[in-house]
Protein backbone atom coordinates (compact mmCIF):
# COMPACT_ATOMS: atom_id res chain seq x y z
CA UNK A 1 0.00 0.00 0.00
CA UNK A 2 1.10 3.76 -0.98
CA UNK A 3 0.99 4.88 2.75
CA UNK A 4 3.00 2.22 4.52
CA UNK A 5 7.41 3.03 4.51
CA UNK A 6 8.72 -0.08 2.36
CA UNK A 7 10.86 -0.87 5.43
CA UNK A 8 7.72 -1.84 7.38
CA UNK A 9 6.22 -3.45 4.36
CA UNK A 10 9.18 -5.44 4.40
CA UNK A 11 9.37 -6.49 8.20
CA UNK A 12 5.30 -7.32 7.55
CA UNK A 13 6.62 -10.21 4.60
CA UNK A 14 8.90 -11.71 6.67
CA UNK A 15 6.67 -12.19 9.70
CA UNK A 16 3.63 -13.36 7.42
CA UNK A 17 6.18 -16.29 6.49
CA UNK A 18 5.65 -17.98 9.42
CA UNK A 19 3.24 -20.30 10.76
CA UNK A 20 0.07 -19.45 11.73
CA UNK A 21 0.59 -15.68 11.09
CA UNK A 22 -2.04 -14.26 8.70
CA UNK A 23 -1.34 -10.75 6.88
CA UNK A 24 -3.19 -8.74 10.01
CA UNK A 25 -1.11 -10.68 12.92
CA UNK A 26 1.45 -9.80 10.90
CA UNK A 27 1.29 -5.86 10.77
CA UNK A 28 0.07 -6.10 14.38
CA UNK A 29 3.26 -7.87 15.53
CA UNK A 30 4.99 -5.35 12.82
CA UNK A 31 4.33 -2.57 15.14
CA UNK A 32 4.72 -4.06 18.46
CA UNK A 33 8.24 -4.92 17.19
CA UNK A 34 8.54 -0.94 15.71
CA UNK A 35 7.89 0.42 19.12
CA UNK A 36 9.91 -1.98 21.43
CA UNK A 37 12.11 -0.19 23.42
CA UNK A 38 16.01 -0.58 22.60
CA UNK A 39 16.85 -3.14 25.31
CA UNK A 40 13.73 -5.48 24.49
CA UNK A 41 14.66 -5.24 20.53
CA UNK A 42 18.32 -6.25 21.55
CA UNK A 43 17.39 -9.13 23.95
CA UNK A 44 14.92 -10.58 21.17
CA UNK A 45 17.79 -10.45 18.56
CA UNK A 46 20.31 -12.23 21.08
CA UNK A 47 17.84 -14.58 22.38
CA UNK A 48 17.41 -15.43 18.20
CA UNK A 49 20.92 -15.97 16.94
CA UNK A 50 21.61 -17.95 19.99
CA UNK A 51 19.26 -20.28 20.01
CA UNK A 52 20.23 -20.92 16.07
CA UNK A 53 23.93 -20.67 16.92
CA UNK A 54 24.00 -23.21 20.44
CA UNK A 55 20.91 -25.63 19.27
CA UNK A 56 21.77 -28.93 18.03
CA UNK A 57 20.45 -32.18 17.93
CA UNK A 58 21.70 -34.27 21.27
CA UNK A 59 24.23 -36.89 19.83
CA UNK A 60 22.23 -40.10 21.13
CA UNK A 61 18.58 -39.12 20.57
CA UNK A 62 18.32 -36.01 18.27
CA UNK A 63 16.60 -33.89 20.93
CA UNK A 64 17.29 -30.16 20.20
CA UNK A 65 19.92 -29.31 22.93
CA UNK A 66 23.22 -27.15 23.58
CA UNK A 67 25.12 -29.42 24.81
CA UNK A 68 26.69 -32.52 22.81
CA UNK A 69 24.21 -34.66 24.67
CA UNK A 70 20.60 -34.15 26.37
CA UNK A 71 19.38 -33.73 29.58
CA UNK A 72 17.16 -36.99 29.69
CA UNK A 73 19.90 -38.89 27.69
CA UNK A 74 22.75 -37.38 30.51
CA UNK A 75 20.39 -38.75 33.19
CA UNK A 76 21.22 -41.84 34.78
CA UNK A 77 18.53 -42.35 37.20
CA UNK A 78 15.99 -42.87 34.02
CA UNK A 79 15.40 -46.43 32.54
CA UNK A 80 17.98 -47.16 30.08
CA UNK A 81 16.63 -49.96 28.41
CA UNK A 82 13.26 -48.15 26.87
CA UNK A 83 13.08 -46.03 24.12
CA UNK A 84 10.19 -43.70 23.06
CA UNK A 85 9.91 -42.84 19.58
CA UNK A 86 8.61 -39.49 18.30
CA UNK A 87 8.48 -37.35 15.43
CA UNK A 88 9.05 -34.02 17.19
CA UNK A 89 11.10 -32.04 20.39
CA UNK A 90 7.61 -30.80 21.15
CA UNK A 91 6.07 -34.67 21.20
CA UNK A 92 9.25 -35.39 24.34
CA UNK A 93 7.66 -32.28 26.40
CA UNK A 94 4.29 -33.21 26.08
CA UNK A 95 5.13 -36.66 27.42
CA UNK A 96 7.26 -35.56 29.83
CA UNK A 97 4.39 -33.17 31.15
CA UNK A 98 2.46 -36.70 31.69
CA UNK A 99 5.30 -37.89 34.14
CA UNK A 100 4.08 -40.87 33.04
CA UNK A 101 7.12 -42.57 31.42
CA UNK A 102 10.77 -42.57 32.92
CA UNK A 103 12.42 -44.44 29.95
CA UNK A 104 15.01 -42.67 26.88
CA UNK A 105 13.49 -40.90 23.72
CA UNK A 106 14.51 -40.73 20.32
CA UNK A 107 13.27 -38.02 17.95
CA UNK A 108 12.76 -38.86 14.27
CA UNK A 109 13.01 -34.94 13.30
CA UNK A 110 9.15 -35.62 11.09
CA UNK A 111 6.90 -38.46 9.46
CA UNK A 112 7.48 -40.55 6.51
CA UNK A 113 5.42 -39.34 4.39
CA UNK A 114 5.20 -39.82 0.32
CA UNK A 115 2.59 -36.77 -0.49
CA UNK A 116 5.24 -34.76 0.99
CA UNK A 117 8.41 -36.65 -0.46
CA UNK A 118 10.00 -37.47 3.28
CA UNK A 119 11.66 -40.58 2.88
CA UNK A 120 13.21 -42.98 5.49
CA UNK A 121 17.08 -41.16 4.92
CA UNK A 122 15.65 -37.50 5.87
CA UNK A 123 14.51 -39.00 9.53
CA UNK A 124 16.87 -40.08 12.32
CA UNK A 125 15.97 -43.48 11.54
CA UNK A 126 19.34 -44.87 11.31
CA UNK A 127 20.27 -42.87 14.26
CA UNK A 128 17.44 -45.13 16.37
CA UNK A 129 18.55 -48.29 14.77
CA UNK A 130 22.19 -48.01 15.67
CA UNK A 131 21.55 -47.22 19.37
CA UNK A 132 19.12 -50.61 19.46
CA UNK A 133 22.43 -52.39 18.33
CA UNK A 134 24.65 -50.67 20.44
CA UNK A 135 22.38 -49.98 23.65
CA UNK A 136 20.53 -52.94 26.19
CA UNK A 137 17.33 -51.84 24.91
CA UNK A 138 14.18 -54.02 25.99
CA UNK A 139 11.49 -52.42 24.44
CA UNK A 140 10.53 -49.39 21.24
CA UNK A 141 7.30 -47.40 22.34
CA UNK A 142 6.30 -45.96 18.98
CA UNK A 143 4.70 -42.46 19.50
CA UNK A 144 4.21 -41.16 16.67
CA UNK A 145 0.89 -39.22 15.77
CA UNK A 146 -2.20 -40.87 15.28
CA UNK A 147 -2.60 -40.10 11.75
CA UNK A 148 -1.85 -41.17 8.69
CA UNK A 149 1.93 -40.32 8.13
CA UNK A 150 2.63 -41.13 12.22
CA UNK A 151 1.10 -43.94 11.42
CA UNK A 152 2.81 -45.17 7.91
CA UNK A 153 6.18 -44.24 10.33
CA UNK A 154 4.85 -46.70 13.26
CA UNK A 155 5.01 -49.81 11.01
CA UNK A 156 7.89 -48.98 8.91
CA UNK A 157 10.30 -48.66 12.09
CA UNK A 158 8.71 -51.49 13.83
CA UNK A 159 8.82 -53.97 10.70
CA UNK A 160 12.46 -52.62 10.46
CA UNK A 161 13.51 -53.35 14.00
CA UNK A 162 12.21 -56.90 13.77
CA UNK A 163 14.91 -58.56 13.18
CA UNK A 164 16.43 -57.14 16.86
CA UNK A 165 13.18 -59.50 18.64
CA UNK A 166 12.89 -56.70 21.17
CA UNK A 167 9.19 -55.27 22.33
CA UNK A 168 7.86 -52.63 19.91
CA UNK A 169 4.59 -50.67 21.65
CA UNK A 170 2.29 -48.17 20.24
CA UNK A 171 0.37 -45.89 22.13
CA UNK A 172 -3.07 -46.78 23.12
CA UNK A 173 -6.16 -45.41 21.03
CA UNK A 174 -9.22 -44.39 22.49
CA UNK A 175 -11.36 -41.23 24.13
CA UNK A 176 -9.68 -38.51 25.32
CA UNK A 177 -10.11 -37.67 28.90
CA UNK A 178 -12.36 -34.84 29.53
CA UNK A 179 -13.71 -35.40 25.48
CA UNK A 180 -17.30 -35.75 24.62
CA UNK A 181 -18.53 -39.32 23.18
CA UNK A 182 -20.85 -38.03 21.18
CA UNK A 183 -17.83 -35.82 19.27
CA UNK A 184 -15.53 -38.60 19.26
CA UNK A 185 -15.03 -39.93 15.59
CA UNK A 186 -15.85 -44.11 14.57
CA UNK A 187 -12.42 -45.02 14.40
CA UNK A 188 -11.49 -43.67 17.94
CA UNK A 189 -14.67 -45.15 19.11
CA UNK A 190 -13.90 -48.77 17.44
CA UNK A 191 -10.21 -48.59 19.19
CA UNK A 192 -11.73 -47.46 22.46
CA UNK A 193 -14.20 -50.58 22.84
CA UNK A 194 -11.72 -53.16 21.21
CA UNK A 195 -9.22 -51.59 23.82
CA UNK A 196 -11.35 -51.40 26.75
CA UNK A 197 -10.38 -52.66 30.37
CA UNK A 198 -12.10 -54.27 33.14
CA UNK A 199 -12.98 -51.93 35.80
CA UNK B 1 11.18 -27.65 31.67
CA UNK B 2 14.03 -29.74 32.21
CA UNK B 3 14.04 -31.79 28.90
CA UNK B 4 14.68 -28.26 26.89
CA UNK B 5 17.84 -26.22 25.92
CA UNK B 6 17.79 -23.03 27.70
CA UNK B 7 18.46 -20.79 24.60
CA UNK B 8 16.08 -22.28 23.52
CA UNK B 9 13.78 -21.77 26.96
CA UNK B 10 15.12 -18.08 26.15
CA UNK B 11 13.66 -17.91 22.88
CA UNK B 12 10.32 -18.79 23.80
CA UNK B 13 10.12 -16.26 27.17
CA UNK B 14 10.64 -13.20 24.86
CA UNK B 15 8.33 -14.64 22.01
CA UNK B 16 6.09 -14.99 24.86
CA UNK B 17 6.16 -11.22 25.31
CA UNK B 18 4.71 -10.60 21.78
CA UNK B 19 1.21 -9.25 21.51
CA UNK B 20 -1.88 -12.05 21.04
CA UNK B 21 1.15 -14.85 21.16
CA UNK B 22 0.48 -17.55 23.99
CA UNK B 23 2.89 -19.95 25.20
CA UNK B 24 1.89 -22.55 22.91
CA UNK B 25 2.05 -20.12 20.00
CA UNK B 26 5.85 -18.93 20.97
CA UNK B 27 6.97 -22.81 21.39
CA UNK B 28 5.42 -23.66 17.89
CA UNK B 29 7.03 -19.96 16.31
CA UNK B 30 10.83 -21.15 18.45
CA UNK B 31 11.00 -24.02 16.56
CA UNK B 32 10.09 -22.58 13.16
CA UNK B 33 13.04 -20.39 14.18
CA UNK B 34 15.26 -22.57 14.83
CA UNK B 35 14.16 -24.59 11.90
CA UNK B 36 14.83 -21.52 9.40
CA UNK B 37 17.34 -21.66 6.57
CA UNK B 38 20.38 -19.35 7.45
CA UNK B 39 19.11 -17.31 4.31
CA UNK B 40 15.50 -16.83 5.49
CA UNK B 41 16.86 -16.01 9.44
CA UNK B 42 19.55 -13.32 7.87
CA UNK B 43 16.29 -11.65 6.00
CA UNK B 44 14.56 -11.44 9.09
CA UNK B 45 16.94 -9.91 11.43
CA UNK B 46 17.59 -7.44 8.80
CA UNK B 47 14.18 -6.54 8.26
CA UNK B 48 13.46 -6.17 11.86
CA UNK B 49 16.93 -3.94 12.18
CA UNK B 50 16.34 -1.89 9.17
CA UNK B 51 12.50 -1.15 10.07
CA UNK B 52 13.79 0.15 13.57
CA UNK B 53 16.52 1.97 12.34
CA UNK B 54 14.73 4.26 9.40
CA UNK B 55 10.96 4.03 10.58
CA UNK B 56 9.92 7.30 12.50
CA UNK B 57 7.38 9.74 12.54
CA UNK B 58 6.29 12.07 9.51
CA UNK B 59 7.49 15.39 10.26
CA UNK B 60 4.08 16.63 8.92
CA UNK B 61 1.04 14.56 9.60
CA UNK B 62 3.11 12.15 12.69
CA UNK B 63 2.40 9.14 10.31
CA UNK B 64 5.23 6.27 10.22
CA UNK B 65 7.49 6.68 7.54
CA UNK B 66 11.10 5.97 6.00
CA UNK B 67 11.51 9.28 4.50
CA UNK B 68 11.55 12.81 6.27
CA UNK B 69 7.63 13.11 5.32
CA UNK B 70 5.41 10.59 4.24
CA UNK B 71 3.49 9.90 0.77
CA UNK B 72 0.25 11.39 1.50
CA UNK B 73 1.82 14.31 3.01
CA UNK B 74 3.63 14.38 -0.45
CA UNK B 75 1.05 14.12 -2.40
CA UNK B 76 0.13 17.20 -4.15
CA UNK B 77 -3.44 15.65 -5.98
CA UNK B 78 -4.81 15.10 -2.43
CA UNK B 79 -7.71 17.64 -0.70
CA UNK B 80 -5.04 19.56 1.23
CA UNK B 81 -7.55 21.48 3.18
CA UNK B 82 -8.99 18.66 5.01
CA UNK B 83 -7.36 16.75 7.68
CA UNK B 84 -8.70 12.93 9.54
CA UNK B 85 -7.29 12.08 12.54
CA UNK B 86 -6.64 8.77 13.77
CA UNK B 87 -5.30 6.83 16.55
CA UNK B 88 -2.96 4.62 14.93
CA UNK B 89 -1.07 4.26 11.60
CA UNK B 90 -2.84 1.43 10.61
CA UNK B 91 -5.96 3.18 11.22
CA UNK B 92 -4.71 5.56 8.12
CA UNK B 93 -4.28 2.26 6.32
CA UNK B 94 -7.91 1.09 6.90
CA UNK B 95 -9.08 4.41 5.81
CA UNK B 96 -6.95 4.65 2.56
CA UNK B 97 -8.75 0.87 1.65
CA UNK B 98 -11.91 2.34 1.72
CA UNK B 99 -11.08 4.66 -1.02
CA UNK B 100 -13.22 7.14 -0.25
CA UNK B 101 -11.24 9.65 1.15
CA UNK B 102 -8.59 12.06 -0.80
CA UNK B 103 -7.17 14.64 2.30
CA UNK B 104 -4.19 14.31 4.67
CA UNK B 105 -4.20 12.79 8.19
CA UNK B 106 -2.81 13.25 11.05
CA UNK B 107 -1.84 10.33 13.31
CA UNK B 108 -2.66 10.63 17.60
CA UNK B 109 -0.19 7.58 18.38
CA UNK B 110 -2.96 6.52 21.10
CA UNK B 111 -6.30 8.03 22.47
CA UNK B 112 -6.55 9.95 25.80
CA UNK B 113 -7.35 7.22 28.45
CA UNK B 114 -7.05 8.96 31.90
CA UNK B 115 -7.22 5.12 33.52
CA UNK B 116 -4.23 4.06 31.41
CA UNK B 117 -2.68 7.34 32.38
CA UNK B 118 -2.93 8.89 28.86
CA UNK B 119 -2.90 12.31 28.89
CA UNK B 120 -2.71 15.01 25.99
CA UNK B 121 1.29 15.63 25.86
CA UNK B 122 1.71 12.00 24.96
CA UNK B 123 -0.62 12.21 22.15
CA UNK B 124 0.50 14.32 18.57
CA UNK B 125 -2.08 17.06 19.86
CA UNK B 126 0.83 20.05 20.05
CA UNK B 127 1.57 19.20 16.23
CA UNK B 128 -2.19 19.26 15.04
CA UNK B 129 -2.90 22.64 16.26
CA UNK B 130 0.66 23.47 15.10
CA UNK B 131 -0.59 22.46 11.37
CA UNK B 132 -4.63 24.04 11.98
CA UNK B 133 -2.91 27.27 12.62
CA UNK B 134 -0.41 27.25 10.02
CA UNK B 135 -2.07 25.51 7.18
CA UNK B 136 -5.29 26.34 5.37
CA UNK B 137 -7.77 23.28 7.10
CA UNK B 138 -11.05 23.63 6.16
CA UNK B 139 -12.49 20.53 7.74
CA UNK B 140 -11.22 17.99 10.70
CA UNK B 141 -12.89 14.76 10.57
CA UNK B 142 -12.50 12.69 13.92
CA UNK B 143 -11.82 9.31 12.99
CA UNK B 144 -10.60 8.08 16.37
CA UNK B 145 -12.13 4.52 17.54
CA UNK B 146 -16.11 4.22 18.67
CA UNK B 147 -14.49 3.66 22.00
CA UNK B 148 -14.81 5.64 25.48
CA UNK B 149 -11.22 6.64 25.36
CA UNK B 150 -11.90 7.19 21.20
CA UNK B 151 -14.89 9.84 22.10
CA UNK B 152 -13.20 10.89 24.91
CA UNK B 153 -10.14 12.21 22.63
CA UNK B 154 -12.36 13.47 19.91
CA UNK B 155 -14.68 15.56 22.14
CA UNK B 156 -11.61 16.94 23.36
CA UNK B 157 -9.58 17.74 20.29
CA UNK B 158 -13.25 19.31 19.36
CA UNK B 159 -13.03 21.91 21.99
CA UNK B 160 -9.15 22.71 21.25
CA UNK B 161 -9.93 23.38 17.88
CA UNK B 162 -13.09 25.81 18.53
CA UNK B 163 -11.26 28.85 18.32
CA UNK B 164 -9.98 27.91 15.10
CA UNK B 165 -13.59 28.21 13.85
CA UNK B 166 -13.26 25.72 11.26
CA UNK B 167 -16.00 22.23 10.86
CA UNK B 168 -15.21 19.56 12.95
CA UNK B 169 -16.58 16.07 11.80
CA UNK B 170 -16.79 12.94 13.69
CA UNK B 171 -17.42 9.56 11.37
CA UNK B 172 -21.18 7.98 11.03
CA UNK B 173 -22.01 5.69 13.83
CA UNK B 174 -24.48 2.84 12.70
CA UNK B 175 -25.14 -0.77 11.33
CA UNK B 176 -21.73 -1.98 10.10
CA UNK B 177 -22.47 -3.57 6.36
CA UNK B 178 -23.01 -7.18 6.23
CA UNK B 179 -23.75 -7.26 9.68
CA UNK B 180 -26.90 -8.50 11.65
CA UNK B 181 -30.00 -7.01 12.89
CA UNK B 182 -30.33 -8.85 15.85
CA UNK B 183 -26.79 -8.80 16.86
CA UNK B 184 -26.31 -5.08 16.78
CA UNK B 185 -26.15 -3.15 20.02
CA UNK B 186 -28.95 -0.90 21.38
CA UNK B 187 -26.60 1.80 21.47
CA UNK B 188 -25.42 1.23 17.41
CA UNK B 189 -29.21 1.03 16.92
CA UNK B 190 -29.90 4.09 18.06
CA UNK B 191 -27.28 6.38 16.22
CA UNK B 192 -28.24 4.33 13.21
CA UNK B 193 -31.93 5.78 13.47
CA UNK B 194 -30.98 8.70 14.27
CA UNK B 195 -28.80 9.43 11.57
CA UNK B 196 -31.11 7.39 8.77
CA UNK B 197 -31.33 8.57 5.33
CA UNK B 198 -33.90 9.00 3.03
CA UNK B 199 -33.97 6.43 0.09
Amino acid sequence: MACMAAPLERLIEQLEKWPAIGHKSAQRLAFYLLGMNEKNAKDFVNAFCEAREKIHECSICCNLTDKETCPICDDQTRDRHTICVVADPRDVMAIERAREYHGLYHVLHGNLSPMDGVSPEQLRIKELVQRIADEDIEEVIMATNPTVDGEVTASYISKLLQPFEIKVTRLAYGIPVGGDLEYADDVTLRHSLEGRSKM
